[in-house]
């Protein structure tokens, strides 16, 4: 059971997972149990690739991680003691397999191949600089906008045209970069997205999630600072940190539902933090009822804190398949109304009779909540009370993941009096955007200098959003329609 | 969240769920959706075999329904306003397409195609008789003997053909049936298979549980009683009765693990009974710990029971993930051993310093067991006791479960004592077969005529084992050992 | 260049080709070549069963042999010293894979293996009698009633019950079956369809044509003579004759278009046969012209021998592309017409200004030939002669031959004459019946009792047609519509 | 029939052909049928890039035209009114998708589309050059090196950097290149490879082969020339010379076996030629024999040469299969030596007792040869005459054939009576250089200036060969060994 809910259209989407490991046997066999331990951040594609020494190897799949890399012959033909990889969920229509990560060029350096967790968002910006000055593209990805700076750059080692690279970005990235001479990590200077650094032996690992390092056997050491670059060449590892300092700004929506409960993100347990907002909505919004009914799976830790503090007993009032993937599609209009319970379903016998508190992490479209509602009165709920474990999202990111358009988050339209009537509650409240901020540790957010990027919630972004301003002509990208085999 | 784990390799295994209906539109189409509600029952292959009022169309493929049966084209051409379906599980190694179910033949009445939930236990002996008089098997499958015994009946109308073809079965059967003449539902004398009855409007439908109702929107009706033979026909529905009253003796382990927690079955919430017995193994083992831990996800509703009844608080100190399949081979013997942890993560913030209760649903082989009591410890457990909602599982099951080998079976050499150093947990304590019992409402097992068929926990058996006799010569069947395309 | 052409709509079809080798290691790979060599006679579907003193092992697949049973781990898996081939053109939409053969059943004496060219016309009146009493069909194939025969037959031994089923029969057969006790080969009485024994080393072959020993180097020894039974059993060949003796009816379009040029068939060098009809056309209906062009590849014999006979020179005046299957489909109405000249191309540079006589085998729509008469006039010739190798197909064949519906055969409402006006040539003409049996060294046909089966061309059928007799009941079979996977 | 033999290990292969179209509906229809007509000059590959107005689409596929550019969605998908194609035979072991023509890129000028049939013979040093400056390259095909030249070029028109690049080529090409403004062809000044321009109504066709002109049924209009760009854009038809003009070398080898029979190459028809050839063959080599038997499918029209210019009758002595593809694999030692009759066999009855004359179109390795002849040995045949169509094939080919290595040349080795010995004829010759000239209607080899690239046969090598170069550390290009899904 993660909260991270693998297939759900009413929830946001984190688009990407990064995981690498320098200097041991078989490294690819061990990026593939990362990559599949990171499998809720990106189910859309993965790829990896690797290096022998002498050549890069990479195989890159629509698809989840089992299916793909769990066949010998493929862990078997991405050879070499160093090897990275990448899970995903496109935003956009091009799914193509070329957009599919780690992308890989070969420079006049070597092989230079690039796995990227964020959003870079002037990356429309420097590829038509780049493009005009002779730079031919193979993907729609802003990833490869770094990989052609890189390429051009007047710089002479590797490491100085990487940083030349990094210094024309705006937005969010972790990058894990393999190289003929060894891997770099960088975080991006706000340190927006995720990415832990761990040791197996004398391997070096890097991970978007502590989890990863678990599922390896791997010993969690330190979180890769924002702004740090960590250079692994011949066994030795080296920092730089070439950016001025600044206040950090973690992505606060990671504890919220991104991350799986057993990680430990940004020093704390996200299965607590969880808990901490359940307990923080029992204090700010409690409400007296019969049961406390998580909606499944990401809900859970949320009830079990508001549980625990309210003395209302949880309940399974909720049953979830685990057989529903984004693909079952009703075949025939008569039974198109019957989908919601294929996934969710009403533990009647429980319910019936009983007013309910209903524990969600967010509210984005409003589609599930309405269904649960109704679901719930249905199986013979008396009273229906929601309860939400974030502040109303009202905006869209810019950094990695994947919102809907700002008109179709029902928090940026409607009040919470209008998104109660909407989803049909009896009650509707979401934990205070303080409440959040007190269940990471802080007494409060600092409205002037935010401990963390919550601009979904309060509309703050902390960096530029070039391709996203006013006027920009940044239009979307539209490469080579392509046919996949 | 479903108590019914889908992958899980040291489990029993439910070997089947059928689901027909009869006078609806895209007939089909609803019986994708009941095959999905029931997929817990049966992961290997699925069929569905349709009636247009001229010819059958049938379906058939290893794998999910989701994947097969969600695709327009097959429902489409899945003609008819009556349809049968079937998931499976397959014990032996024959896992070829032409044992997935529904079986059909051309018969000189016309077309009959079956679905069966259970197990023939003499199948072998009636197949050499009916071999030797000329019929010629296209299956493996202990179901195809039902088809010959009808097709080579002496009696002239089918129902009489079908009722001589049931009075020669020994063993567990919940059979569908769809003819040219209408829809047959039966059920063994003993009822040791479940089989419910509920309609959709004008529609009748079979299901092997209510939960198939719900997700269809239709009404529970009834459950078809243990030896009744209902039949469809022109929109009426007839009861038969052929067999002698007999006391049933449905199987108890579909309250303890077949069955999704939201289904009725045989009158009972198995929700409501799984917490029951959690509670019962409070009371009869109480053990002073800091968290009540569910192994997820069967242990969960046993785990709430057993927390609400002993006051100490439910936690998730173990975080499954959702991306495990059977499929996901360790391709390294370097990483092989840490396959474990792809599936189940201890939450390490929570455990550390702690002592612990695991609620598990029953211990097959032991292995994992094993291997989570030794996570808990690695992460940090001080003590940790394991509790499990059943009795000792002992015996192999005959009537459509695949257990292991008796002699894998832990405890079939294992006292409660030997297994518990076994799986090195502090204590081991299970449910008694009385307080199971309880929790179903009886109260205790009534040894001369037990209430349950539990030959699981206690061998005993209540039909003959034709096949499975001493001296018996009914070796392993072995047709044509077909590559399937 | 075979004069067998395999992808034409316009021809007529040779539904099989049958292949068996007793007593060889590896006999799989060695039925896989053989059948390559007879692909000419089903390009539909492949089938191999082998049996390896234990157990029977078959893979049957839709598409040729090479592709299919080329494949290492197929071959491997279809282990044994006995193995017996099938391929096969389906006449009708059944061409689901359970029709396609070797047929398998586990009778009581053990398995049962089959492969048959030809056709058996009381196969639907067989099938009834057998379902009625209790026989279950898995096919839609005649070729399953004799297995049905066998299996619910009175007599005792195998080959008794083999001859008492064969005893039912009507129509044309060559069979090649496989038993755990050995293997059998048969006849028709008539001896319609070929069948030819060969010895490779020790090993005892049966194969349709001779060209199949040709390619897997073994001698040729004899025909399988009509109504004969060959036994091949511990290392011995036993004949058996349980038939009265009648003249014997080959087909004579063998030698006109089914068989390779390069097989002895019937005693006849099929490339000698064919040209010997070019000269008899060249004879009968010789005309001053330029060039002599065949229609290639199947006109190509007969070409040579009109040529050699009257002086004028052979040429290519079409070129047939290699890479024409039958599926390529223009897909555009604007290009639809375009087609044709993908497969035949004039030489426009040879043909420009020449008068010339183009030679084919048989006429059976006229599309194609239409079409090429058009494309040399295109090409700029001057006169358009076409010389047919065969007397007007005017009959369907019921023996094992797919031929169009009889009204879609141009000769069976057209004469000659409107026949020339309606493919738009200067003039046509046909080989004479006399002089097509001249060809084959016969001083004319025998009215009374004519050398050949030629009922396509004289409608003069050898054996009793029962289930296409008027009136008869005997429906299409249409057994389950199943979707293959 | 044709004469490029589409399987043969022991020929020569063209790696290429091209085709586009601009100004006419579904151009990727009439693409895919052209390429279709062009599929003996690439069997590996195929790809289609069309552009609608306002996007490119693009196809690329392994395998051939037919089953995959026949399907209707692909078609489809390939939007617009201009579209060029290719087919590919690649000689590394680089197979990978991302090789397939036509590559694209998008420039800063817009989308940019380029097929290839040729070779750069100096494209590994100026892929260094270009990597060096930072250009990024997407395969390792000496195409791309073109793309990145007109990418990086300081000229301001695409026309002028298209120009710019082709100035720094060394080599054979004929290229169709798709842009946003049109079509543009351009051929070689020594004009190597062949290119031809037709019409279909108001649409601008070019294509490797007249015979793709047939097969769309457009008009032929005139070669490209030597050095000539041809620019198709608003429906209007530009000429430009950039070079200066130097007497051309077209590819002999196009009219001994590359080109189809129907072709006409350089103002000649192919099949004359090689009927020519033949009987300069006959003229030059005449021996006593008692058939004239061509290997086919090549051998063919010099055969018909030999056999009217000698009085000896032609015959099929030997038959080929049509169901021959290259990978047909014998699955055991045992069977491994059968292979060669698989694809051709003799046709015994008519080579028994007689002395033949084999003609075939060259000799590379000498293989096939020697199992023809003896072949024909043991089919009796009394005296075996080998005469070759061409003069021995000595050397390499640097301008897009596939050649074996030097040393694997039967003819760098050994003079002719070595090689009669090796393949065990009773004689050998072949057509002297001078009597092929005579064939293509010269007196004599101009040895100043070649009329022809003879290179093969001469070593005479008409452009420097950079990449070649002694000394030269233009090392086989090894990019990312990617699987391919």
């Amino acid at each position: 059971m993660i909260t991270t809910d693998p297939f759900d259209d009413d929830k946001l989407r984190e688009e990407c997972g990064v995981f690498g490991i320098a200097n041991v046997d078989t490294a690819s066999a061990v990026v593939a149990l990362g990559l599949h331990a990171l499998q809720h951040r990106g189910q859309e594609a993965a790829g990896i690739t690797s290096y022998d020494g002498d050549h890069f190897h990479s195989h890159r799949a629509m698809g989840h991680v089992a299916g793909n890399f769990d066949r010998d012959e493929i862990i078997r033909a991405l050879r070499g003691h160093s090897a990275i990889g990448h899970v995903r969920y496109s935003t956009t229509g091009e799914t193509a397999l070329r957009n599919v990560q780690p992308l890989f060029a070969d420079l006049s350096s070597g092989g230079f191949a690039v796995a990227h967790n964020g959003n870079i968002s002037n990356a429309e910006k420097l590829r038509k600089d780049l493009v005009r000055r002779g730079s031919i593209f193979q993907s729609t990805s802003d990833t490869e906008t770094v990989i052609h700076l890189v390429a051009t750059s007047l710089y002479s080692t590797l490491i100085d045209r990487f940083i030349d690279a990094l210094k024309q970005l705006e937005g969010a990235y972790s990058f894990v970069c393999l190289t003929s001479e060894g891997m770099i990590a960088a975080r991006d200077p706000l340190g927006i997205r995720p990415l832990v650094m761990g040791m197996l032996d004398d391997a070096v690992i890097f991970a978007s999630e502590s989890v990863a390092l678990d599922v390896v056997g791997a010993e969690f050491i330190r979180s890769v600072e924002p702004g740090e670059i960590i250079i692994v060449r011949d066994g030795k590892i080296r920092s730089v940190k070439p950016f001025a300092a600044t206040p950090p700004r973690f992505c606060i929506f990671e504890h919220v539902y991104f991350s799986r409960p057993d990680s430990i993100v940004d020093g704390s347990s996200v299965y607590s933090v969880r808990k901490a907002i359940g307990a923080e909505l029992a204090r700010e919004n409690g409400i007296a009822a019969d049961l406390v009914i998580p909606v499944p799976d990401s809900g859970v830790p949320a009830a079990i804190g508001y549980a625990q503090e309210s003395g209302i007993p949880f309940e399974l009032g909720i049953i979830r398949s685990h057989y529903v993937g984004r693909t079952f599609i009703q075949p025939s209009d008569k039974v198109r109304h019957l989908g919601v319970k294929l996934k969710h379903n009403a533990n009647k016998a429980l319910i019936e009779g009983k007013s309910v508190i209903l524990i969600d992490d967010s509210i984005v479209r409003g589609t599930t909540s309405m269904k649960i509602v109704q679901m719930m009165r249905d199986a013979g709920a008396t009273e229906v009370h929601m309860r939400i474990a974030s502040p109303p999202t009202r905006n869209s990111c810019f950094y990695g993941v994947d919102t809907p358009r700002r008109e179709n988050l029902l928090a940026s339209s409607k009040d919470v009096d209008q998104m109660c009537a909407h989803i049909g509650a009896d009650s509707l409240a979401f934990v205070s955007i303080d409440g959040l901020y007190r269940a990471l540790g802080e007494a409060a957010r600092d409205d002037k200098v935010p401990q963390y990027c919550d601009a979904c919630f309060s509309g703050d972004y902390p960096t530029p959003l070039t391709d996203h301003a006013k006027g920009s002509d940044s239009d979307q990208l539209q490469l080579l329609g392509e046919h996949l085999v």
